[in-house]
């Protein structure tokens, strides 16, 4: 009979080129796929809730696999961790992906089309000399950033709205431009580290990314806070800030309510 | 005239295979002697203190370089990190070995001769889970690690000792295997990683590792904590316990005393 997992990934995003699927690429889902394949001896797709980009990381990542598994539920976890340490490094090192979770869930029930919201963290590094340590993990920012500044910015994105100025172009095609952002945190981790995190119903293609570059701008005194207003308003791309890199950005979380049974199948 | 500078430098290991310069392989001193060069237009040769291996990280190596160089020390530093920057990701990621410091050094002063000793740090991730953040930069041990014992052990280890016990084949020959070690100090960073740090004039080939890796063996109760005295004694490296990777090891200082100018001239 046919089962469907809900998985919960974490994944150190620098060695892969993003979470889809693409030829002669080391991608999270086609190593989550080749692991599923080789555990249950049938192909087997993995649908994940984000498609982060290339270096993008994910403390909870979510997704979908339909399929009639050989091994029972409780031993599958195990069973793939393992495949991917033996894969990687021959098991001298942790994998840089790792399955944190499988339950069942309602057939009919997918990561992506099913999430009501999701939460990304983003990670500044704001020093006077960027660690060696850190050059994977978080974007280097020399100038002192007014967080304070960041905030007033932010305020003006929290709620409904059109982010059309915040996409870039080359994602997948969307029926509309208007999210909701539940909220906008921005708090100084430690001295040297500033952390944005970033709640919403749905987020266009860099959306978060170009929300980071701007309130950096704003944090250095490049961009008004209220400027952020206008930037909103005129829906041009070209008016909101950079395009913040991708190691700062990590996937935090993706919320649901699960669907009732009936719904599903009816 | 010829000048001799003495250089702080930081790197993650990760992307090199070690500090020695080798042909056709990425290095650390093979990256900042090709950054020195390039910024001072003749061949420079940077003398390390400790040829770290592949993988293992520092927060503070010691180098020196002598030459005539064709740039003011005070422009130096900035100068190679703009160089290294440039070189690497086109300066979208800071690089992955900077340098901290430099200052004038009288001739005649070496960073591995004059050095009278070195601090590494070794961190084990000890949790229910390894964190895919952490695999380059900790080693993984799942089970519990009972640092009471660990600490019993390694009271043996410090004093003079011949170590030969704790050495691997292959590294420089040396005319004794006798070594001092300061201090062993073991604590639980947080709930999830015990650090070793390790002081001492001067370690053998492996020598870090091999303690390390015997300490992981006491804590997980394979060898009794006082089997380590016996072990010492024996100078048989099969008796001490295995070599722990690279990826939790950084070297974090390296002591002088500066020696009198007349000491190095006369």
């Amino acid at each position: 009979m046919e089962k469907n997992l809900f998985l919960k990934i974490a994944y150190d995003g620098t060695g892969f080129s993003g979470w889809q699927r693409q030829p002669n690429k080391r991608t999270v889902q086609g190593v989550l796929e080749e692991a599923f394949t080789a555990i249950c001896n049938v192909p087997i797709k993995v649908e994940g809730t984000s498609r982060t980009d290339a270096g993008v990381h994910a403390f909870c990542q979510r997704a979908t696999v339909k399929g009639e598994f050989r091994i029972p539920i409780e031993n599958m976890k195990k069973a793939l961790n393992n495949y991917l340490a033996g894969t990687m490094n021959k098991g001298k090192k942790p994998p840089d992906v790792r399955v944190l979770e499988i339950v069942s869930a309602p057939v009919g029930f997918h990561a992506r089309f099913n999430a009501k919201g999701k939460q990304y963290r983003y990670i500044i590094e704001n020093s006077q000399e960027p660690s060696v340590f850190k050059r994977n993990y978080a974007y280097y920012i020399k100038e002192r950033l007014d967080t304070d500044d960041m905030l007033e910015a932010a305020s003006f994105l929290e709620g409904t709205h059109d982010f059309a100025s915040f996409q870039s172009a080359g994602g997948t095609p969307r029926e509309t431009t208007v999210r909701t952002i539940y909220s906008i945190d921005i708090f100084k981790e430690n001295p040297e580290q500033v952390t944005i995190e970033i709640k919403g119903d749905g987020f266009l293609y860099n959306m978060v990314r170009i929300i980071v570059g701007t309130l950096v701008e704003v944090g250095i005194g490049r961009i008004e806070p209220h400027a952020v207003e206008d930037i909103l308003k005129s829906k041009e791309r070209q008016r909101a800030g950079h395009t913040a890199p991708p190691q700062g950005l990590y996937l935090k979380n993706v919320y649901y309510e699960l669907p009732k049974e009936e719904s599903i199948d009816g």
